[in-house]
């Protein structure tokens, strides 16, 4: 059985040695109460909420699912009372505005709360994770009286919210909803329709749920350009929060899914039910990408969640399963075998998932810093190139560290081998649960033509080109022209990565210059695209955490087994992880030719 | 829902125009009543059989599970009868001597048969699949009283088999058996201990298991020389196969498993069992390893067929699914939307799929001609060398096929989207159920170890030399030393993998001497090495059948379409799978410093 023990040294490592976030939230007078002392509390207390209540409901959750009776779901022994509990310690209310009942503490440290709870227990983490979306979206677009109505209970946990896209016919293609609205004379509209796949959609946890609904006006334009967004209750409110009659929203049904079994994922059908227009008319797909960009990144944390479970879990098998002796002769001769920990390909397996799930970790501590800039900067200039670089490393984010997490998951279970395989020890259940990150809110080549066809493409390539000068920048600062000792520590990891940079920018200036007539090599390339350019990233960050921790030793500051062993992972990830970017860059600049010559009826 | 439909034209094109096995067959006077007809016969007999009686069954067993109660174990509805049909119309006798109820056919033509039964429902497959296993091991190392005893039932089907090794403490590591084996006065043995993860171990499908069970004799040597093997039947039986009384062996509980449910993983108690030691004493390994390396050519099967389902169901999807339009606009201008097949990153998808089920039927049939040499050759060095090939390759098929069969399968259901996350579509229990083959009968690692380790260093390369020496063969045979029409055709297969199986031959050489001073490296490159020499396998099927197609389509005989159609599969993986090699190269010649030099505690 898998437990949690969040990893609180690698947490402390980054907020105060690689990103000081002290530093940075100092930059802002709206966190002058956020102190150091105060930000470690906070992780520390979350730490002990998420081990002590969130985890031991992981696997029975699992084991148990969602209930559903009539109309009405139950989520799993336990999970009620726990999320009263969450609720009541804060951890919900943690990073929304005090003026609707929140903390005012900032997003970044909103995710790095996610980020432990995600590990601990994703499908539980999925209840208040869909209602920050929908706060984060009535915040940018509601009106005054909107806020006011909804996001008190919704900030305090006591309602919680959805994201209904979906219908049965389209997914990405969300021009295709058919889901309708009609003004009613009171200035609300009667939304009729039914969405699928709803996470969180109905439950017991919350007296209420607020439904996020793109649907359609009458004589809106085709497609995308004519959907609007609806709040829609499944209790209908008084101005005040108040509860009043139900609305005429149903619960149709819940999915038998492969994974995340305590999360409900509900059909919710919508039969002339009171809705409010979210933000202007036609507008209602700009607007949900409030939705999509905060849950994106917060799925991303999922994928990590599951490297870092599957990491812990294994790494604690591989010391206590004896079998075989270590090729190089007998490790423990006192007992009837090694512990798998000495075979290589057992130490591959584990260094893959250390080096995913730590420097994954450290993509979200680097891209949190970025979302305070959004919210709290005072100079215009900073807030659009923050918010343009968070543009770029969103899909990044979101695919990349799915895929590699997922990746992760499995690795995790082949050290368990056999074992991996029952229920028992959990480990099935990680791979289960991250498998829908890669599939939901935006499937990995969705992400990639985001990433490729709207971020770079559309901006000639000029975040990357933002992003890329950081890099080499900092590869500049802290490589050395000598083989001297600090150059040998160092030039391994940023040669490589300056490299890479470059070659980075010359590949996609190229595939811009390709899909100026082969406008096929954009889908053709994106995926592989997008995942070279995530090992990029995570380079970057290994670099960044490599020098942090050499300057640590230098200063004979901290534990220096602690930084050792970051140093001894970073040197792993460039040897071992980093060289996939030569497969993958090799393969994205083909041209499409042997993808699309094919005819459907030829496969 | 998922159904099969077995790829008649694909194994017609392996059978007849690239691997000619009417003309091997015709090499054998055993096979002389093997005619073309009557293979084909049997071929198109048996795909009937998957289509309308096993893959039925497959995902219901899925969703009922295996039953146990009380220490019996029933299978879901309908398997039984399915047995029974199974066995009667003498799919099970296939390839069994004529001595013993078989009908003498070939193994070549048993893993055509299970190649369908795997794709159709692999979970009912194991139960006959063990008993092949076991069939195998009695025919070679049993006494002629024992095959008498043990195989015209097991022959017929009416008794089954089962692999029993592993114990709680040991899986892979099997020097730690503690099952023990004590002389009784009339020759047999007390056969006491619990083994664990026995597929088909228990079961309501026959009237009688044959446990092949590895146990140790009082005195025995430590470790694995200190191994016997023993035949343990489920209910004791006279000298010409009647039924006793029970045996004390008892079936104590069936795990709780990620995937393959239908098929019943058990735990056997044996409490004084009487069983018959099989070969010699303390050559228990040796004689497994006849079963072993069966079973393992067949999980490799379990990979193809996992790959292959969801190829063809998620081929079928996106041709329906609407969603988006194309990037070079509407292809489907009166639709809704187009369908998802003209994506290019969905076309990948596919082809990946494609390009692997496909290469990776190749290779079994390729492999199967050898396992044919090696049973009906009257030469002993045509033996010799088809025996030392099929143990060179075996390692490869089993983990290649099932690692990239695992990518495959996930790659299907990513086409699907969030469809592919709901049990109802079939999907997610292609994923769960191949999961478990990269894991049991070896884990990928010990394939590789067995590949590098063994097969490589111990036979100090040669094996290898033979194999690379075919490939440049027919590099050499087919290629032209000009840009022609038919050397544009072919070079651009053979070039590369000319090349390819150049470096495969230097790279090997450079890892011996590492290995010399650098034991770890035999472990650090191993599962790369593997993996390597796996896509320079493919891609030796891919050139050759794009040989053949190449052929057939200059002297315009078949169907042309379908000839293209493997040509630009050819083209597809020698573009977009096949440059793999230069990552998977570049890691595994790597020092393993920087795997093995961080501390257990460090990590």
């Amino acid at each position: 059985m898998t437990s949690y023990s969040a990893p609180l040294d690698n947490i402390r490592f980054l907020i105060h040695d690689v990103f000081d976030y002290p530093k940075h939230y100092a930059k802002f007078s709206q966190l002058n109460d956020l102190t150091p002392d105060l930000l470690d509390a906070i992780i520390s207390e979350c730490a002990n909420f998420c081990e002590k209540e969130l985890a031991p409901l992981n696997q029975s959750g699992d084991h148990e699912g969602c209930h559903f009776d009539e109309g009405k779901v139950s989520t799993p022994k336990g999970y009620k009372q726990t999320y009263q509990r969450y609720i009541e310690a804060g951890w919900q209310s943690l990073s929304y505005p005090e003026k609707f009942g929140g903390q005012g503490l900032p997003d970044s440290l909103g995710f790095m709360r996610t980020a432990m709870t995600s590990t601990a227990n994703w499908s539980f983490n999925m209840y208040p994770g869909l209602t920050i979306g929908a706060v984060k979206t009535i915040l940018a677009h509601g009106s005054d009286e909107q806020k006011k109505q909804f996001l008190p209970n919704m900030c305090a946990g006591t309602w919680s919210g959805t994201m209904c896209l979906t219908e049965a016919q389209c997914g990405t293609d969300l021009g295709q909803v058919q889901t309708k609205a009609f003004a009613n004379d009171d200035g609300s509209y009667a939304i009729t329709g039914s969405k699928i796949f709803i996470s969180a959609g109905e439950h017991d946890l919350t007296d209420n749920i607020i439904h996020i609904v793109l649907a359609r006006l009458p004589n809106a334009p085709k497609g995308t350009r004519g959907i609007s967004l609806f709040i829609v209750p499944k209790i209908n409110t008084s101005k005040n929060g108040e509860l009043l009659e139900s609305n005429h929203v149903s619960c149709g049904s819940i999915e038998d899914k492969m994974g995340i079994k305590a999360s409900a994922t509900a059909v919710i059908n919508f039969d002339n039910a009171q809705g409010f227009l979210l933000g202007p008319e036609n507008k209602g797909l700009e607007c949900m990408f409030t939705f999509m960009n905060t849950i994106r990144i917060g799925t991303s944390l999922q994928g990590i969640g599951a490297a870092e479970a599957a990491y812990k879990a294994s790494l604690e098998y591989a010391k206590e399963r004896l079998s075989m002796r270590a090729l190089t002769g007998k490790k423990y001769p006192d007992k009837v075998a090694d512990p798998i920990i000495v075979h290589p390909d057992v130490r591959k397996m584990l260094l893959t998932q250390k080096a995913i799930s730590e420097g994954g970790l450290a993509m979200i501590y680097y891209a949190c810093k970025l979302t305070d800039e959004i919210d709290f900067s005072q100079c215009d200039k900073t807030k659009k190139q923050a918010d343009e670089k968070l543009g770029l490393l969103t899909p990044i984010l979101k695919a990349f560290l799915t895929e590699t997490g997922f990746e992760s998951a499995n690795l995790g279970m082949q050290v368990f081998g056999g074992h991996g395989y029952i229920k028992e020890t959990g480990m099935e259940q990680i791979v289960r649960d991250v498998r829908i990150s890669t599939l939901y809110e935006g499937a990995t080549g969705i992400q990639a033509l985001d990433l490729l066809g709207r971020k770079i493409l559309m901006t000639k390539g000029k975040d990357l080109r933002v992003f890329c000068a950081e890099i080499l920048s900092f590869c500049r600062k802290h490589s050395v022209l000598s083989s001297n000792e600090h150059g040998k520590r160092m030039n391994k990891f940023l040669w490589p990565l300056a490299k890479e940079v470059l070659a980075w920018q010359k590949h996609t200036f190229i595939l811009m210059l390709k899909a100026n007539n082969k406008r096929d090599i954009v889908g053709s390339a994106s995926v592989e695209y997008l995942m070279y350019s995530g090992y990029i990233f995570m380079g970057y960050m290994w670099a960044m955490m490599a020098q942090s921790a050499n300057e640590k030793i230098a200063a004979k500051q901290g534990d220096k087994a602690f930084y050792q062993s970051k140093i001894r992972t970073a040197e792993f990830y460039f040897e071992r992880i980093f060289p996939r970017v030569k497969s993958l860059s090799t393969t994205m600049m083909k041209n499409p030719e042997s993808i699309m010559k094919i005819d459907a009826e030829m496969f």
